[in-house]
């Protein structure tokens, strides 16, 4: 079960990632990717596309052309929870 | 070069495909595939990935979980076009 993040250690937690911001009346966080072009987006999608499946937990996702914008929040628990820290640090490292 | 429908053409060729509807203010077609689970979903976006590459054409879409909203226009024509209903052709029959 993931864990509801408030306070400081959500503040910390978003701060920890590179470039994430909050998303407007939605307890959520957004960024959005670019890439070299269409391969590298969604050559990327398909490497996350398998982490996110593997902890069982999926982000939002719109892709256009070589552009991915992604939206993290946890269903179960109404927010941002420590899965969507885990998986937004995976997109990060391997975004480079 | 695509060539951009209009008229007649345009209508036909999109009653020719399975539930894509006129996407409002723009000239555009938009569908939302609904799959079992993600790895149907995102398999299935794979699939599409790689048709989208080979035409060199390629979708705006949104995935969240099971779900996946596509929008197909052509840039270069400001427009629906022949590559648009071929694309879209291509999703209809491998989301079956």
């Amino acid at each position: 079960m993931a864990d509801k993040l408030t306070g400081e250690a959500r503040t910390k937690a978003i701060a920890g990632l590179s470039g994430w911001e909050e998303v407007d009346g939605r307890d959520a966080i957004r960024k959005t990717f670019r890439f070299p072009d269409f391969i590298h987006a969604f050559g990327w999608m398909t490497a996350m596309a398998l982490e996110a499946e593997k902890l069982d937990h999926h982000p939002e996702w719109a892709n256009v052309y070589r552009t991915v914008e992604v939206t993290l929040t946890t269903h179960d628990v109404g927010g941002v929870s420590d899965l969507d820290i885990k998986l937004a640090s995976k997109m990060d490292a391997l975004a480079g």
